[in-house]
């Protein structure tokens, strides 16, 4: 199946709103097989919509329009997109009495405008609005498909995971199911290099890999009749892949590392804290964005200058003054005070040079040293960023703490479960 | 002069990058008085694009196309446009010859796909690409102009601020200049109400407001034949804003609140440190984004638990126990607490409840209590956010934290300003 995604609003076309309704869309499409040719945005101008919607049945099968759709709107979009397909407007008493009933126990007026969202396709599906007011529709006439929904963001992935994905799979004669597979310390090309001989031929499941900031996926996708033979096909292929890439994977759920590493701590009940300079709290605030965090994160010491380092952590003056702030010993200095100001099991710190200028020939701008004291023992890791921005440097050393932290962790939880085994 | 953006590229259509692209060079047309009308995305495909640049002409006088310049990319992109516009390409040898010592200083094979890049429209005015290999250009035949830029964003906009924005204006006989607002502490709605007879029956200059994430801003634009008259029309209209909604002004120069704070901070000489809990280091991190900070950035503490906010800050076990974690209390004692540890000027807490669950009745998700120790005075604050995300509530927070740093140090410098000029 092929769509055309039109997104209806003047505010994306002055560059006050960031378009992020085509980016879930276009991912939620090719992950249910249906490949989308066009993005368009247009204001509230007919015409224009209409010539839109002429030229994608063209080339595709179904039409998306987000947006203006909402109450102080001319329901133009409705009403074009409804005429384009060959069918009228009417009002839908339901909606109408669902939305009447909402004001009322909201104890708020409901005005005319209200009653204009209630118009709607004589024929198709109707799509309830559980995060809003503006109903939706699905409507098909002679193989054509159209789909209105609402353009606020949260509405619109809302409804397009209530309705619109289950209208589409019911489409189509077989269910397209995935896994996404995580990986880090593999740039993009090498990952497909290493699975040419599995990429070479593929047909279903197919595999394909994608670039992320400071890291990479690959993506396992098997078409079946039913989704739980679609899941096994999948499963029967993971193998060959771990087989290729396996020490780069860190994950096989499509679970980002910041909470894969949050819930490895949560569910061990291993406490962390951190020391953190170049990354100025970024570490301490990307673990902070797991919700129940607060059952094992302690404290995070952002020691920006050198004071700091010495009265918060208790580096040694001379450490500083010997290998510099910039060091893998200051590094492994800055995680052994935080373990001793803490008492938490995992500790981990950094120290480099934030960028996007300043730093020296041996450890330039984009360098940053590592530390973890951990299980009774204290490292130190180096690494280097490409130095794009002071922003993507320190993104980078945040993933690279993660990383490490990670590791560890998997390392000792193996070794910890190896040992049990051994006792029993 | 009205636009069409057209962005080639088969990795947006998959939802795999996001189109960041449409929205700077809305925002910038928009600033130069062109007027965008449609964006569209397409993959590789000459038919659709031929389609969508004739489309654009129905309405529009300029076409602009980002990406498939690429030297792995079939030169699609470069002959649909010059063909619709009635020229054709021909190798270009100036830029040859640069692309060719190019390749040589940097050591690297010249290849054939590299030659394809030099085939250029035979007339109008190429940009070469200083950031990149792929070079642009504008062509402009019986009134229609197109104009190819490449698609990474690093090149786009540096071409575009180098050679599009000369280009279009040259095209103008009028030039457009704004200055854009800073508001915290306003919705929009009320913004627009309170500067209604401002923008009731304006022309030029002109006068509108835009919301941004807990912020909004307002852009004064002029249209005028010289730049210098422009800008003044601008200066002469800005007390008349100032009257009506000053005291939510905290920069006219369209910079951010974070840059502002930094700025002031470092032009004064005040050293600042922080103690976070529901924010988690956001707020040090938000600090450390500029770049010079490590002049007047000393620490942050992030005291997750009862037991670092006694630890690292010297909380007072009595005031948790009796008044809570989350409370004006301990967000005073936690400030007076790094300013103890610090010894800096400014110093900076919060605490509260990052949600989206967990609170009180009295303190639901989302509130949060701000303390500052400054100038031998501890105040503190307390915030209600609108519970929409963990990520909204600390992003709202760290705002909250910014503005009252802001208002306390305008404050102290006026106060100095005011004590100085009456010394003399």
């Amino acid at each position: 199946m092929k769509a055309t995604l039109i997104s209806v609003g003047t505010e994306i076309l002055m560059g006050q709103t960031m378009n992020t309704n085509v980016m879930f869309l276009s991912q939620e499409l090719n992950k249910i097989g249906v490949d989308v040719m066009y993005h368009h945005t247009v204001g509230d101008n007919p015409k224009r919509l209409r010539e839109l919607m002429d030229l994608a049945y063209k080339d595709c099968d179904v039409v998306i329009t987000t947006g203006g759709l909402g109450p102080t709107q001319d329901d133009l979009t409705k009403e074009i997109v409804t005429e384009a397909l060959g069918d009228h407007l009417v009002m839908n008493e339901d909606i109408l009495q669902q939305l009447e009933e909402y004001f009322v126990g909201k104890g708020r007026p409901f005005t005319e405008n209200n009653r204009k969202q209630c118009m709607l396709p004589s024929q198709g599906e109707v799509f309830q609005n559980h995060k809003g007011t503006a109903p939706g529709f699905a409507l098909e006439m002679d193989g054509k498909i159209a789909i209105c929904i609402p353009g606020p963001p949260w509405e619109m992935e809302y409804m397009y995971n209530e309705n619109v994905k289950r209208f589409l799979e019911s489409k189509s004669h077989q269910v397209l199911r995935f896994r996404d597979i995580r990986c880090y310390g593999i740039g993009e090309s090498q990952l497909e290099t290493e699975l040419l001989e599995l990429i070479n031929g593929q047909t279903n499941p197919t595999l394909a890999t994608y670039a992320k900031e400071n890291e990479c996926f690959l993506r396992i996708a098997a078409k079946a009749d039913r989704e739980e033979e679609a899941m096994a096909m999948i499963d029967e292929y993971l193998p060959r892949v771990r087989q290729l890439v396996g020490s780069y994977i860190y994950d096989e759920n499509g679970t980002e590392l910041k909470k894969v590493v949050a819930n490895m701590l949560i569910e061990n009940d291993i406490t962390i804290s951190c020391a953190e300079s170049l990354t100025g709290g970024m570490f301490a605030s990307t673990l902070v964005d797991n919700a129940g965090i607060s059952k094992v994160f302690d404290r995070g010491l952002v020691t920006y200058t050198d004071r700091a380092k010495i009265q918060e952590l208790d580096v040694e003056p001379d450490v500083l003054a010997i290998h510099g702030a910039v060091s893998a010993e200051t590094a492994m200095e800055m995680a052994d005070g935080v373990r001793r100001m803490s008492g938490s099991k995992m500790n981990v710190s950094c120290t480099g040079v934030a960028g996007p200028d300043g730093g020296t020939e041996e450890d330039p701008a984009g360098t940053a040293y590592i530390g973890v004291s951990f299980n009774g023992r204290t490292t130190a890791y180096r690494i280097q960023t490409r130095n794009l921005s002071r922003e993507a440097n320190r993104n980078a050393t945040v993933m690279a703490m993660l990383n490490i932290v990670y590791r560890r962790l998997q390392q000792y939880l193996e070794e910890q479960a190896a040992k049990k085994a051994e006792e029993n």
